[in-house]
């Protein structure tokens, strides 16, 4: 591995590469994720453009070196922890827009360009990229980006207006193992040309190849927007509600549920400037133009009443809206200050057919209640799909947060759901991921990576293991 | 392949397996297809379920005898041609909802299942599955069939709404060549867990596996529709304003653009009942709740009023609006009215950015024009995606009309477009999809295939050659 390391360095000068122990520390371990390794990076590598991840894949596949891609490392199953060591590919400095093509309603950017920025630099268009996966941060940690966006295939509360990652992606470069550059499609938004290589390096986790260059749809960024925030006496009754909004083809921006102690947790930390009832809660984003926006809130409006909904706001002025929509945006953050010195985090995601998600969420409170620990729910309840935040204290209590985190995919994948709904496999859901498919469709991914990288060379140990 | 053919008699029964020259005929020669081949199917094979595909394919690995799947045959490409022989396998029997889960908004179907008689059983339901290729028939041919649509990853006038085959799939039961049955993931609408092996079939135009059963999502069947008809001087400017609608994010149905020379074909075939100006025309249909359709069709007025356009019509009343939409839903088969006795027809379609298809459609008519031959463009131009329908007699005109489409293809390719928007490859476009995307992504989906195809026996000779 050092004799890889040492020709990358000759090849692309010697501030390319990184051997710093915090660097490696930085790009191989993470507080955030559910799992973590004893074994670091040998190094970090930062490229400059596609030709020079080519090169470093070549080194690396002549010393049989493992390839492990990074960009943001906001993930939370491991996805950039180096468990056989090998090469850290950080694209801090490919985090360019490339092209922006406005009248076509696309853009072409750098993997190491988070959603965030690129969405503030084209907000002059008229246009914005829809994918939103995390809140956005009050606290110092990265944002989201395009390439690990791209590798877990990633999602948010946008989710059930404008789908996810898949849905985005025109095109892409990747650097395979080898070395070789391929560029998956031209840049028609529509194609029926060939297999869709794009949506088979989606949701890859890095395990086919380096994504070093994306084209992404863009959508018409909207003129008006909406907050409607109801509580309710039971979760159950919240998420059916929900549900019922999604079944009517009412269109909303995002519906997202919080749950009972979310909001205790909101009021507790109090990062949003006004007290919450502490009931488990729905937040509704309208967006669109103001016609479309008043309309969507009337109809969710005639909804909620006839769920006998207790207490309901509904808010178009932009400043109220902010009010409004702050609980949603602080849920996590809030969560997060609660720790205490030392205590980590647990944060899981699962996704199931929509008529099973008031089931699940009221099982799993249940279940975490049994436990003993303290923890939280919120979700895209429009998709089916819901979080776990879970805080624990020491080897002891990390075994029973395991436990119940992985009931709680069993218990989502008896109801035909899945382990995962936007957060990825990694490291840490391989025996979920097992037990949802079953032996033969992971066989089929083993035999698609093998065909692409032989060497099993990119980022190893991730989705599934070798053997 | 004949004592295949006989051990797949013994296995399924005498009925399951047919030799007679007319079935033979009609499942390896298209008169829709821009390309036949002088050989046929040796056997067409009628399943009643995924076990008897799984026996099939067992059979015909251990004979190394070709396997075409087929269902529908309303495919353009020689999707379904036999070039190395083989059996068909055809997915008639195999027509039936295996599931319907309204509450999930999802429904379980067997391959041979139209989307129209699909959505006529769960019409009751308030549900629709919106992926809508091919127009409705007038003519007696056959409609297309989940299982073909899934293999050419097809869509319609709904796309530009609703997207394409690909986003509307949430598993997919599979038989590989060696008869292995995968299926791709459980029931949720949304997943990060592993490759997504739907995709990789959706488009693969069964060479990869025979699809024995799909999970699909559905929509909320829309309570209101409008639809609207605006006439204009030149076919650019009716792009032009088309674009526009999709830029301002107006919710539309469906925007389609039909040539004046359709528009005169169909005034001279006369099966709408009423005369159409004879101008490049737009056809916008609005779908959502009643005031959702009156708000968009406000909307799209206001843009084709900047557009100086001399003559619109709009229509919300149910009967009204039909006789409007008339001359799109009739277009492809006026024009087919019009073939004389031995005539061809020649079905190509392409896609590129939204802001290349005005002069793209300007640069066909004229290179159309040149030839002398007789045709017309009608397309899904909110998707930058659309068709030439070309009338030739005899080889010497098919000359003529092939090197039309292909120099259509190429500058398509020029301007970063894609061979094929939504009729797929098969035969027809090999060289075009070879064009189009260089020697590198077709290695890897050859690399693919064999992975999961050693044998190359499913659907050889479709999109690339073996060699």
């Amino acid at each position: 591995m050092l004799q890889a390391v040492q020709e990358i360095r000759k090849t692309l000068g010697e501030d390319s590469v990184s051997t710093d122990d915090e660097i490696l520390l930085a790009h191989g371990y993470s507080e955030w994720s559910t799992v973590n390794v004893d074994r670091l990076p040998v190094a970090v590598v930062f490229p400059q453009n596609t030709e020079e991840v080519s090169k470093i894949a070549k080194i690396c596949s002549k010393y049989s070196v493992p390839i492990i891609p990074f960009s943001g490392g906001s993930s939370v199953e491991g996805h950039f922890s180096a468990p056989y060591g090998g090469v850290s590919v950080d694209f801090s400095y490919m985090n360019r827009i490339v092209e922006f093509h406005a009248e076509d309603m696309d853009v072409q950017v750098q993997p190491g360009l988070s959603w965030m920025d690129l969405n503030k630099e084209i907000e002059h268009s008229g246009l914005f990229f829809p994918v939103d996966p995390g809140p956005s941060a009050t606290i110092d940690i990265s944002q989201a980006q395009i390439g690990g966006m791209v590798g877990t295939n990633c999602s948010g509360t946008n989710a059930v207006r404008y789908g996810t990652m898949k849905d985005w992606v025109v095109n892409l470069t990747v650097v395979l193992a080898d070395g070789t550059i391929v560029k998956t499609k031209r840049r028609p938004r529509k194609s029926s040309a060939g297999y869709n290589l794009n949506s088979l390096f989606v949701g890859s986790e890095g395990t086919l190849g380096l994504v070093t260059e994306a084209t992404l749809k863009l959508a018409p960024l909207p003129t008006h927007t909406g907050v409607a925030v109801v509580a309710f006496p039971t979760i159950a009754v919240a998420a059916k509600m929900a549900v019922e909004v999604i079944q009517k083809g009412v269109v909303v921006g995002a519906i997202e549920i919080l749950d009972d102690v979310m909001m205790k947790v909101i009021n507790t930390i109090g990062a949003t400037g006004r007290t919450w009832k502490e009931q488990p809660t729905l937040f509704i984003k309208f967006t669109g133009d103001e016609e479309m926006v008043e309309h969507s809130i009337n109809r969710v409006r005639c909804i909620a009443e006839k769920y006998g909904s207790p207490h309901m706001e509904f808010e178009i002025d932009k400043e109220k809206q902010e009010e409004l929509w702050s609980a949603r945006k602080e849920a996590l953050w809030s969560m997060l200050a609660l720790r205490k010195s030392g205590n980590d985090t647990w944060t899981t995601d699962i996704a199931v057919p929509l008529s099973r998600i008031a089931e699940l969420i009221e099982l799993s409170k249940k279940d975490l209640a049994q436990t003993g620990l303290f923890g939280s729910i919120l979700g895209h309840v429009g998709d089916g799909n819901f979080h776990q935040v879970i805080l624990y204290d020491g080897d002891a209590e990390r075994v029973r947060v395991e436990k119940c985190a992985k009931d709680m995919v069993y218990r989502a994948l008896e109801m035909e759901g899945t382990c995962t709904g936007e957060h990825g496999v990694g490291l840490g859901k391989i025996e979920s991921l097992q037990a949802e498919l079953g032996d033969v469709p992971i066989t089929i991914m083993k035999n698609i990576k093998r065909s692409l990288d032989p060497q099993w060379l990119m980022n190893p140990g991730k989705i599934f293991h070798r053997e």
